[in-house]
This record gives C-alpha cells, sequence and structure tokens, in this order.
C-alpha cells in the first residue's frame, strides 16, 4: 500500500533525452516524453487505438506518436490525430501532473485535481552552485517501506558497509529519534572518532587531515510519502560538528527517493550532494561511484528480506528502539493512505 | 481461443531432419518425427511408461524410441515393443493427422475423425520452379489474433518498419476491406510513388531502375483460422500494376502462418516467395535476412501489446476502417470456434 | 509429500567451509554454519528482528551474526545478544538437529525431538582408507521420487547412457526385486558379457585387460526417506562375480542421496566410492567428472518427465516389473509420511 495523492520521483532528465521513458509507477504504466517546447508530460502508456505501448513510439511537435499505427497523443491525454481517420470521438487516455524540478521528474500518480506542485519538496542544493549532486538508480525487488526503514536505521552501516562508512562506534551510540513538523527524524552523534574510510576519503579531498579524530553526525529525516535525506558528516574534534566552521568540516546529504513500482518492488533514486569542492567533476563521478557500490550491498539484503516476509506473512517483526524511524515513518504513511481512501469514499 | 479442427503449420522439415521435435500446439504438446519412409508422424508427447518426453527419445525403424527406457511408440501412439515387456494391454497416446506438403509440416490438433488433407490451402508458388522462398520462425509470446490483425492493416509499416517497406504514401492511401470466398482481403494501390528502400533493392536485383515512379500495391488475404498471404509488388507506374508485364514489376507474396501455442503465444512461421529471379539463392538468403530484420521489430510492439491488453482486460479497442481487416478476420474465427464448440455438444 | 523426522543430507563441509549456506530443505528455510569449535549449527533463515536472511551474515565466536543489523544467533535458535540491545524477551527461531558424519552435513528438518544420530546410515566406505570418494550436488527441478525411481530401474542406462554405462545386454537380463529388512533391493546379473566403455577404463585403470570377457553386477539399495547405494562393478567372468579375488574384479559403490528443497524440486548429493587403487586422487577426479556429465543427462529427462506430469496429474503411470524397485520404494514413504501424519495427531 502506498498514498498515491502525491509527488514522486518518476526519473531523470536524461532518461527521456532522446526517447520516450515507459515506467510503471505505483501500479500505473506510465509514458514519459518531452511535450512542446521539452516541457515534460506523461499519459497511461496504452494506446487507445489497439493497446499498443505509447512509450515505443516517439514524439513529433511535442506530442507523443504511437510507434505501431501513428496515432498521435497529446500531453494531455487527448488524441490529436491520426492518419486518415477522425479523432474526434476517439476516448481518452489518464494523463498525469508532471514537473520537473531539482533535477528530477515528479509525477503525481493519484487524483489529479488534487496536484499542487507546491507539494514538491524543496531541495535546496540542487539549485545552488556552492553544492554538487551525484547520484543514481537501482530498481529494487522489495516493497519500498523496507529501504525507508533501511534509511532510518543506520546502525546497518557497521555490518552492511563494513568497509566504507561502518564503524563499531555507530553501534555503540544510542539513536534519538523524534517527529517534527511532520517529519521524522532518527539522529545519532559519535564524538572524538577516528572516520571510517568513506569519510577520510571526503576529509583528504576537502584537505583535511584524515587521521585527525572528528565528531562524526547522521541525522536522517523522512518525508512522507516517500524520501529521506540524510545529513552526513564529520568536523574536526570539538569544532562544533555540523556548525563547524566550513573548513573543519565536510558534510553532505544523502538523497534518496523511493518510488512504489508495486507491492513488491519499487525505484530506488539515490544521490549525494556536498558542499565541499563543488566545482570537481571527478570527485562527484568518484563519490557517485562508491555510493553506487554501498547502496548495492542494501540491495541483496532487502531482496531477500522481502523474499522472506512474503514467505511468512504471520509473523511480527520487532519494533525496537532503533527501528523507531521506520515505525514513525510506517506510521504517517498509514495515516495518509487512510485519509485518501475516506475521502476517495468521502 | 482458437478453432483445433484445422491444420496449422507445425514445423519446418529441417526442424525434424536430425532428430524428433517437441512442440506445443493449440495447447497441446506434441512429438514430430519421421516414420516409416520418412512419413512425418506427430504424437502425443508423453511416454505412457512413466511420462518422459518422448520426443527427447530417437527413431529406430519409423518407429519413435523413448530416451527414457526403450518404450518403442509407433505412429499412430499405440506401444509397439519394449524391452522384456509384453506391451499389448499399454495404453495408447494420441496421435495427430500430420501432413508434409508444400515446404511445411501440417498438423491437425483436434478431432482426428475430420482432418481432411484436402483442406491444406494451396501454396502455387510452393511447387514451381518459377518462384522461390525463403522464411523463418519466431515464437512470440503473444496471442495469436494480435499477429493476424498486425498483417490485415499494414499502415504500421510507416511505423515500425520506416526504414525498409515503410513509406508516407500508405498512409495516405485508403485501403479496401471485403470479404470474398470466406477470405478476407484488404487491399492498398499506391500509384506514381517512389519505392521504399527494401522495393528499390528488389527493383534493382530484377534489373528495373530503382529511381523510376512505380505502382504499388499490398493484398492482404486472411484465409481462416490463422494465414494471412499478401500479394506486394511494384511495377513501373502505369504499366498495369500486378498485371503489368513480367519484365516490368517485381511482385512477391508474403507469407504468415501463426500457429498458436497457448492463449498467449504463438509460433509465427514468415517468408517470402517470389517469381522474380528465382534461381538466385543468394538474393533469396539476403531477402530472408532483411525480412528476419522487418519481422523481429512486430514482435516487441506486439509483445508488449499482449501485456498491456492482459492488464486491462476490461478495456474495449477501437475498430477503425483500417482495422476492418483484423476485425472481419476474428469474426470468422469466432464463428468457427462457435461451430467447433456446437458440433461437440451435438 | 515427503517424511520430515528423519535425516537428509543438507550439504557437504566444503559448503560451509568460509561462510554460512541458505538452503531450502524440505520447504524450510534455514541457515547452516560451524558454531563453537566448528560444530555445525542449523537454525531458521531468518532473522527475528526484521526477516533478514541469517544466512547473509557472518559467524563470531560461534554464533551467527545477522549481516543487516548485528543480531547475534546462537546455535539454539536463541539470540545471543544485539548492539545496545535487551534481547531477553526477543523471539527464538527454529533450530534444527544437524550432525556431521561421514563426509556430508545431516539435518533432521521435523520434529527435533524424535532426532536420533544413531539413525545415520552407516556409510562404512567413507571412513576406510581402502575406499575413495568422489561426488557432486545437483539442483533438480522435479520431485524427489523420481530420482528414486530412476536409481531403482537401471534399464535406463542403455537409452541415457548409451555411451558410457549403458549397453544391450541391461535390457535383456530381468531384474529382482526384493525388500529386506526394510531396504528395497533391485539387482541384476549380466554374464559373459563385453564391459561398457566407463567399466573398461576401469578395468584399465585397475591394472585388467579391458577386452576380457565380464560378469556385470548393479545392486540398487533403496533406504527410506532418500538415498540409493549401488553396488556395481565387473569381475572376469566365471571368477565369482562381486566375490571374485580383489585383483580380478572393479567394484564401486555409486552413491545418491536426494534431499527434498519442495514438492517439484530437489537436492542430489551424488558420488562414486570405489575400493580400487583409492589413493589415486587423480583418478578420483576423472571418475568423478564422468560421472557428473553422466548423471547430467538424467537431469534433462527428469526435468521433462515433471513438466509432463504436472500438466497431467490426472494419468495413471505404468508400474512394470522393471519399476517395482521405484514402486516398494514410494510404499515406504507413504507409511513413513502416513506415521507422521498419524503421531502428528496423536
Amino acid at each position: 500500500m502506498f498514498p498515491k495523492n502525491t509527488w514522486y520521483v518518476a526519473c531523470t532528465p536524461d532518461e527521456i533525452e532522446h526517447s520516450p521513458l515507459g515506467r510503471m509507477i505505483c501500479n500505473e504504466k506510465i509514458a514519459f516524453f518531452r511535450g512542446k517546447e521539452g516541457v515534460v508530460a506523461a499519459v497511461e502508456d496504452f494506446c487507445p487505438h489497439r493497446g499498443a505501448a505509447l512509450s515505443m513510439g516517439y514524439v513529433q511537435d511535442g506530442n507523443l506518436v504511437c510507434g505501431y499505427h501513428g496515432l498521435v497523443m497529446g500531453c494531455d491525454g487527448k488524441v490529436v490525430s491520426m492518419p486518415m481517420q477522425r479523432v474526434g470521438g476517439f476516448p481518452c487516455v489518464k494523463h498525469y501532473p508532471v514537473v520537473e524540478r531539482h533535477g528530477f521528474i515528479w509525477v503525481w500518480p493519484g487524483d489529479a485535481s488534487l496536484a499542487d506542485a507546491d507539494l514538491i519538496p524543496d531541495l535546496h542544493w540542487a539549485n545552488s552552485p556552492d553544492w554538487a549532486f551525484g547520484g543514481g538508480l537501482y530498481h529494487v525487488k522489495s516493497n519500498y517501506r523496507l529501504m525507508i526503514d533501511n534509511l532510518m536505521d543506520l546502525t546497518h552501516e557497521t555490518y552492511v558497509h563494513a568497509d566504507s562508512i561502518g564503524q563499531e562506534e555507530i553501534d555503540e551510540t544510542p539513536v534519538k529519534t523524534a517527529v517534527v513538523d511532520g517529519v521524522v527524524q532518527t539522529s545519532r552523534y559519535m564524538e572524538d572518532i577516528i572516520a571510517p574510510p568513506f569519510w577520510q576519503a571526503a576529509m583528504e579531498a576537502a584537505g583535511l587531515d584524515p587521521n585527525q579524530k572528528v565528531d562524526r553526525w547522521q541525522v536522517s529525516c523522512f518525508h512522507a510519502p516517500a524520501h529521506v535525506l540524510i545529513d552526513v558528516g564529520v568536523a574536526l574534534a570539538g569544532t562544533g560538528k555540523q556548525e563547524a566552521p566550513a573548513e573543519q568540516r565536510v558534510r553532505a546529504t544523502v538523497v534518496d527517493f523511493m518510488t512504489p513500482e508495486t507491492e513488491n518492488s519499487h525505484w530506488y533514486f539515490w544521490g549525494m550532494a556536498r558542499n565541499f569542492k563543488a566545482d570537481d567533476a571527478e570527485l562527484t563521478a568518484s563519490i557517485r561511484d562508491g555510493q553506487g557500490k554501498i547502496f548495492a550491498e542494501d540491495l541483496a539484503i532487502l531482496e531477500a528480506q522481502q523474499k522472506n516476509l512474503e514467505q511468512h506473512p504471520e509473523r511480527r517483526l520487532l519494533m525496537l528502539n532503533i527501528d523507531a524511524g521506520g515505525v514513525q515513518a510506517r506510521r504517517l504513511l498509514d495515516k495518509l493512505i487512510e485519509q485518501e481512501n475516506q475521502s476517495a469514499q468521502g
């Protein structure tokens, strides 16, 4: 179960640069393409003529031409024309509110009349020259909630990512969970420690001595329904953590958008935004590669977990203090879904 | 749904040249092999001893020997012998009427008592030295009716096969549909046009100037239950189309046999018969390669269409004038199936 | 259907040498690992924290550490500890009786209170310097009973393994079936014949002239629920068969353990123990390779047979004299399963 009256990241601009993209989101098969003046559009991926997949066609004059018999579909789901046909009586297909913003294409898979672009989250770093962003996309054969749990409880880093961002001190440091203004926040501060390999490399890249002791922080923020931003970084020990002078810290935001595909699978858009050496494209690529490898480690774990849960739907999982972030996130989700169901009936 | 009391193309002779062939046709698992004096035979692909697949065995003295324990199956589905066993009381398996003709192996998957070899379609070009034939086989994960639709409405050539046989004039020229003597016929004539790349190459091969204007014709004929023959070609403009003198035209028959495997998949035997340069084997191979590539483009479209239709079984598709051929073909099919059901009950 | 209150071969020691192993046995997902002092342990492959697969973790101090959040699972299915957590109230998972013996890891997937290590079959050759063993593991997509049938009726060798151990005389020689002390035994003696290629090579390896006539024997013994040992060999004709002087015969035991995975699949542990040239490791490897190829031929047959039987569950298979071994084996199995069901209800 997932809310549908909300914005999800559908794809990145490069995915629709040369041709339309067919992608299932919240059980809806959608064709994304660039319409007139390059403005992004999204219609049901189903040609009203004979059911062909519109995403296998091409864009012409801002419309999507079906690759089978040339039906021309408009951005609004209305048929524009078809060779030798009068299309006035042709049925429409659904079209979806879709917005390009902050380097992503956002789609609203539910009731279009409720879509409001102002509800798209503000990603300040996306539009600032002081920040650089690199990221990628994974298809994960698990319910999207398992990824939210994963990101709201970073103790798994010690085990899943032992060689890069894991370290024993994570396990030894309690995590605090709070819900502030509808955002679930789990935070952990580790003081006077040696940074793990990933952060030592970042310190070196930023001109800091990687062997100096640091204070390290991880603040995961879940924004319903499906993204987690994690403020992460290290500052030289005792210099003020996140508030330390810029030259004494390395700070980044781990960016995670989970977009349900079906009940048992999701699209995972991951990345990292950093505000040090923002113009170093090589560093961006290298961080992206490293993060890609780290996040791939999670996939195997989550997909096996999903299979286990499908085999034992009757089992109650534990909800420990470290799971509080995930538990609170699921509560918000359940509430959103309940609201949607009620207003659909009302 | 498909008629079963009818002849379908099961395979080509080369497929049973060296060993038996197991193939599912109309949900029947069938083992094809060459019996005594090379006469083709077809029995259920199920050994009555322990259920092994007979098609994994070998042929000996005109019988099919099970590759597991050596049961010897006759062409008539009766057990001939088995080492150290008396087989008198052994159960039989089904055998299927099967005929080799016109370069194909034909099978009748339904009621054997109704099979009549005279009902096998007459493919005149198959037995004439003036004609050459080249073709192939594709397994398609779609209902066979989607392929019939595809072949009865060639407007898709403009979109799916833009680089070879497609051209804008197809879209601009109306198609005529008629049912004559139980054959659904859709025809399109384009006059005074430049030939598309495939036909320019054919003109060149036939010694014509490919840059001369031509009249082009496409006449698709659907013969129930499952083959479409398309009379295609170009003649120098104004010389009489199909009736033009042989040296002023290039003419061919596109040959398409659709054999249902299951409700959601079929075997697609495609090919082209031509009556120019019939003894040029190199040209046959080159046309075959080109056609193979063209028809492979249809597969992706049809398989995506099949998935869309399975996801939305409730949707009514449009039936435009260009779809009239497919619509008429389906009507004939539904009638045949209804007749079969009635006579089965009667 | 399969008995669960019994020992099955779960894996070989090399499979858990470096890391835990996750394997489904009788529909139970089990994690195998080496606990304290290397003693093998088996627990349910489901972390009670969040359902992760424990087998994806690692072993530390004789316990299995979950690779997701570090829960430490004991060999007895009780949670030992977890970073920053009190685990007293954590639910347990199942643990399974498991024993390492005769070069295999044995598991008892059913009622642990009934497990008795004395019931593990005695494999005398496994612990004797006069014998050498080589073997392997195949995953087979068929019910395990089809493999038992296969091994209890070696007439299939003539067909499936024509190039190695098959020969016409197998078909021509009747087989005797008997049930002795709960063991189903099928035996076949072929006298004064030329050995087939596999045995000619063995004779040569053992210093015998491969062209001399031999007496050949095959004695398959089914031990419920799921292993078959086959006494096989050749002795120079007239020298006493199995009882011939050691220098005039080559003798081996074909070893087959079938472990159900699900209703439609099983793990097939195969191998050969021989008491000639026991210290010739190269010969062991060469026999193992040859046997591996021979047994792979059975897989294709069995997997096709399984599909046929699934498609036609209503069909009664024949039960010929050559099938008597399999039939008797199934009777023992059915009795065991019935006993289990009754004691579960009682």
